[in-house]
């Protein structure tokens, strides 16, 4: 780089000041890096005057350029690097193997594992100094995100003595992206891969998204839909597959692939896919040998097999142990992991489909090849607002159970509707199985270490796409955020997590903060409240999932309806799952059994998920049932209405492209949550046949009406 | 906006100083007004103390912001705004209807027409200043940025006495965009129309799209596929319709919708679309009024009729004049117009598809109503690389016949090879139909002064999606400004397009603009060597048309094979179009088809369109046949390693993001430079038996290798 370019390149920096370069859009996620306060830059240099990193790895390299980025954002200035410490104020980071100097401080990095770190006050030479110290590159790289961190929430840089390591060790996200670049389930644009451009074109967005993952601790990615295409394990994909890693590769992120259970037919020319045939096993160590020959690190398969159409080791009569098996026996040598999910049911097995996954599953626990894990969704019907915890949980303690969240808001609004799923993740993971006595929660069930769990893991849908702000909309950010930041550890609180994000992300100011946070924490229960109250689930429109469907019935399955999940009749509403009904509530330990089980003790979270009652049944409100609905569907709406007042607030305090987009989405969000109150009041009166209590407001339209609207391209289909 | 905003907004000004915002994504197209150098800060300055211009209306409103965001990026800082000049140096913008001061002036603005303006040096009460006028709004608009285009290309702002109007009324884009997102022979990724969002968020990107257009003069927009949907006219949609109508407009930009010939069967409930069915006439009456009451400015419909597959008067035994005339008459009252495609060919008339348009047209010439206009394509095939101009240029002196050109590249390499398509426009602009004796131009058809039509139009099939550069690449902005630019003004030169786009989209250093102005345009020609010399066509990948594919044949129809287009044999190669095969070059007017109907004078453009000629036979260079091919596809591959050449030598000069993507995609068009050269030798061999040249490489890989080869999920597939 001569004369020329460095003359040149200043150009560039003084052209970035014109008004043009203002816009916040979003694309930088909570890494803004936005140059903080005067008075907390005065605070923050002179902890930050030198940076003692290295470069000889990629990881290494990945790690010196963040923390340069991060802290010449943040403090206006980057540090000076160097080699040996001249003054009070040196960063250090790095392994006892990659910098000299942090062998010499013989910090105890024991327990650390690869992914954990320190972060440290110490005296070398008699100069202050912060340590980031890691066993690994990798955990250097994590501590050296941690440390940008405390200056991107405005803490404090004196006494550090922090140490970290994940809870968990699988930390994934899963791309429902399909090969033509349509994103299943998707409400962010299209899919960030651009399979056609690889491997010969390496967008740089795809560096920011290793970056942003990195952030977080996720340390693995599934590229492809679980609904998949065996076309992704031909040679042609396997090599833009390559390219891919090799850049996520220097930020810890490994890849994994959906597999076709039918692949063997599709793609190798064999007459079946029966996972005891030897030439299907052959078939797969094959390809186990070849993937691994290009991508050393990769990290295995995620399978949906058997479940809404997936081919899978059933067609042969074979058990999910006997299929999850022989793909872990292709990958084991390579040290790769088969993430195995139980999100199967079949509308021509006529119980309760919400029994299915643990009738499937729990008579297999043992039966696993060490490197499989069972991949179970946060409940037992699929992703809603609200479900108790999947009764998987706690019952398969001899199999590794590996977390499903999803990300992307299916059935929560899309991208349009803010609504922050930490409540609802935390909610799962706090939940107490009582397998083992008390204090058996999900987390410790995800963690390990209620079974002593030799492998742990946790994925989540990813709400990643093409959309300049990636998520579809700036708080969907948010969700993404909570979820990687639980999956490092599943015990942290997602309010915490809620403040941590809006600091780095919108602002430090405590006028901005708590407002915002308090939006967000009550955002989940409004969706509950406005889509299904009282433990209602699956009743959106049919096929894209968008809008109100209570009345959606007949089709191809009746388990894709929603009558038959909240069964109301002239008699009551709500889907009898107690011993006089479907008993799914024995699928729980008993002691959590006899609480969803008994009318009078159940939560009313989960009334109707496993109780049918009549319309006039007391709540504890004091209001019957059908009063207590319309009351919680009218809150619903409310909040919405409340936020965007809060909201409306923050002008001036937020920047102006993100305040208007935000507050156009949240007018989106009121006239749809509206629209969900007003057609389930609607529908369910025409059962109830009860007036709206007093001082409600009835529907805007006719049932009729709202029947008859279609979506046919609402975004996400599958 | 109080007080406590501007301090905050000032915060965010200098946040934009990080390193981060300096990546030059493209995003800003030709509309980047990076500060020029300062020498020419000085001497512009003068020019542009103060601002005179209205905000009476939207379109004034653009203006001045226009102005003020333009001014203050290319200048640093912004002029003041002012009503009543105080020193040298005012611009003054506006109409003698909005601005006193420029009625003051009584500027001789006769046929400007609407869109016109004056840009001129004058004196004001002895002040020297410069005057945007005009008679519209809209004109004064376009002048605004005809101003700002001279500072972005180094021009003196000294004596200016510019005057512009339009030659052609009608410059539209016509976007292949389905409802769904998908854009067919889209390389940009999804449509930018986000209609699940629509109307309620208006994306602020729909502005800068009416930006971009209104900076080159474009003022019609058809937002969806010309294979449509007849749900683009339900109500639901309308609506959304009217959202982006109302974007658009104060940038003089009419919105258009692709109608579905069966619409009133599909959405309206009728048994037939039979244009003479007085219920059909009434529907679509009814649809025009309905639409006119939300978007009084509709512009009006844009048709694909009995063609591919889509439903048309054919249909019903009726006429294309019949189909068409029905629609107008349903416009009529609200002064729109119908664009009525002249692209239809059926596999079941046995006769050369290149000559089936002009068989069906040109006996309707005369039969049209007054608003409708036929849109007929460059060439008579499909937008190849290149195609003799169509012969109904010029043949249907009584029909406004409109130009249909694809600026998407189709057939062009994609997003990923770098082809200016200047020189393909110009050269079908500039062809001389003779149809009225010499210098009867495809330009003076489609400006309307050959034949003196009423309306004029030309059309682009757009490039754009929701990429964040708009058209995939860098260069390809090129080909969406270059389509603007002519439209505009059909005579302008490519080369002085391109030199005035590289100028505002990269540099004004000499040591920029001439390299990147050779590079570009040279490269269609290098397209047309590397894919189809000598008059090839239609010889790509079946469907997704990525790639060689001479091999093409079978399938559902004759016409879209590549064998029939070819005809190669061990006798020889070319397509006999003469009197002795299927006689197209009677279509058109005799001294054009004299010369193209002879062996001897027939420019080698087109031999092989032509002509069927033997291997052997001696070309103008002294090469035989089989041996300029070799030569052509070998010289076109050579273009573009000299491109990544020149390219490397920019290194520095252009910004690092821009220049790294650019040289990515050089890299990826020489190797399929490579495999259209070396599939296309290695198949058209087998007939011509011949041995390469010496000192020609042969294909790096067997013909079999190149015929294995699939792209299920290539983009843009219809």
């Amino acid at each position: 780089m001569g004369r020329l370019f460095g003359l040149f390149f200043l150009g560039w920096a003084s052209m970035a000041c014109v008004p043009a370069a203002l816009a916040e859009d979003g694309y930088d996620l909570w890494l803004g890096y936005r140059t903080v306060e005067a008075d907390r830059v005065q605070a923050y240099r002179p902890h930050v005057t030198q940076l003692v990193a290295g470069t000889a790895t990629p990881t290494q390299a990945a790690t010196r350029a963040e923390l340069m980025r991060g802290l010449e954002g943040l403090l206006g200035t980057a540090p000076a690097t160097t080699d040996s410490i001249t003054q009070d104020g040196a960063v250090i980071v790095g392994t006892a193997a990659s910098s000299p100097l942090i062998a010499r401080l013989a910090l105890d990095t024991r327990g650390l594992g690869p992914d954990g770190y320190l972060i440290r006050s110490a005296t070398v030479d008699g100069q202050a100094v912060t340590v980031i110290a890691a066993n690994q590159d990798i955990g250097a790289l994590y501590g050296a995100f941690h440390f940008l961190r405390l200056l991107q929430t405005g803490q404090p840089l004196e006494h550090l003595d922090i140490r970290e390591t994940p809870r968990v060790k699988l930390r994934v996200l899963n791309h429902w992206d399909n090969l033509d670049g349509h994103v299943e389930r998707g409400y962010a644009g299209a899919s960030i891969w651009d399979w056609h451009k690889l491997p010969d074109y390496l967008d740089p967005r795809y560096t920011d998204y290793a970056r942003a993952n990195a952030s977080l601790g996720i340390n693995g990615t599934v590229l492809n839909n679980v609904n998949s295409n065996a076309l992704s394990l031909t040679p042609m994909y396997l090599e833009k597959t390559a390219a891919l890693a090799g850049v996520l590769r220097p930020y810890g992120i490994r890849v994994y692939l959906s597999a076709r259970f039918s692949a063997p037919i599709e793609i190798g020319g064999l007459k079946t896919a029966d996972p005891l045939d030897p030439a299907v096993q052959r078939w797969w160590r094959e390809k186990a040998d070849e993937i691994y020959k290009t991508i050393p690190d990769f990290g295995g398969f995620l399978v949906k097999a058997n479940s809404e159409g997936q081919p899978g080791p059933q067609d042969y009569g074979r058990s999910h142990a006997d299929g999850a098996n022989m793909l872990a026996d292709a990958l084991a040598p390579h040290g790769g992991t088969v993430m195995w999910r139980a999100f199967v049911y079949s509308h021509e097995q006529p119980d309760d489909r919400a029994k299915q996954a643990y009738s499937e599953f729990v008579p297999l626990d043992g039966k696993f090849r060490d490197n499989v894990m069972v991949q179970v969704k946060n409940g037992a019907i699929d992703f809603q607002p609200r479900e108790p915890f999947h009764p998987l949980f706690g019952a398969m303690p001899k199999t590794p159970l590996m977390m499903e969240f999803q990300i992307t808001k299916e059935y929560l609004g899309f991208a349009t509707h803010l609504v922050y799923l930490g409540p609802l993740f935390e909610e799962t993971l706090k939940a107490d199985t009582r397998q083992h006595g008390k204090s058996s929660t999900v987390a410790k069930v995800i963690d390990g270490s209620l079974h002593g769990y030799a492998i742990t893991g946790m994925a989540g849908v990813a709400n990643i796409g093409a959309d300049r702000n990636w998520s579809g909309s700036h708080f969907d950010q948010a969700n993404w955020y909570v979820y990687g930041r639980l999956a490092w550890n599943p015990n942290l609180s997602s309010q915490a997590i809620a403040e941590e994000w809006a600091r780095m992300t919108f602002s430090n100011d405590a006028a901005v903060v708590a407002p915002i946070v308090a939006m967000m924490m009550g955002s989940r229960e409004a969706a509950v409240d406005y889509m299904t109250p009282l433990g209602l689930h699956h009743l959106m429109g049919r096929g894209h999932h968008y809008g109100p469907g209570p009345w959606i019935s007949g089709g191809p399955r009746a388990d894709w309806t929603s009558v038959y999940y909240h069964r109301a009749s002239a008699d009551g509403i709500g889907f009898d799952r107690t011993a006089s009904g479907s008993n799914a509530v024995a699928q729980y330990a008993p002691a959590v059994a006899r609480e969803f089980g008994d009318l009078h003790r159940v939560s009313e979270e989960f009334l109707l998920w496993f109780h049918h009652v009549p319309w006039d049944y007391q709540t504890r409100s004091g209001r019957p049932l059908w009063d207590e609905l319309v009351h919680r569907y009218t809150r619903g709406v409310d909040y919405v209405r409340g936020m965007r007042k809060t909201w409306d607030g923050l002008e001036g305090r937020i920047d102006p492209e993100r305040h208007a987009q935000v507050a156009d989405f949240l007018a989106i969000q009121e006239k749809e949550a509206k629209w969900w109150r007003d057609a389930s009041i609607a529908y369910f009166q025409t059962f109830s046949k009860h007036p709206l209590p007093e001082g409600y407001a009835p529907p805007a339209q006719s049932l009729e009406y709202y029947e008859s609207l279609e979506f046919p391209y609402a975004p996400g289909n599958g």
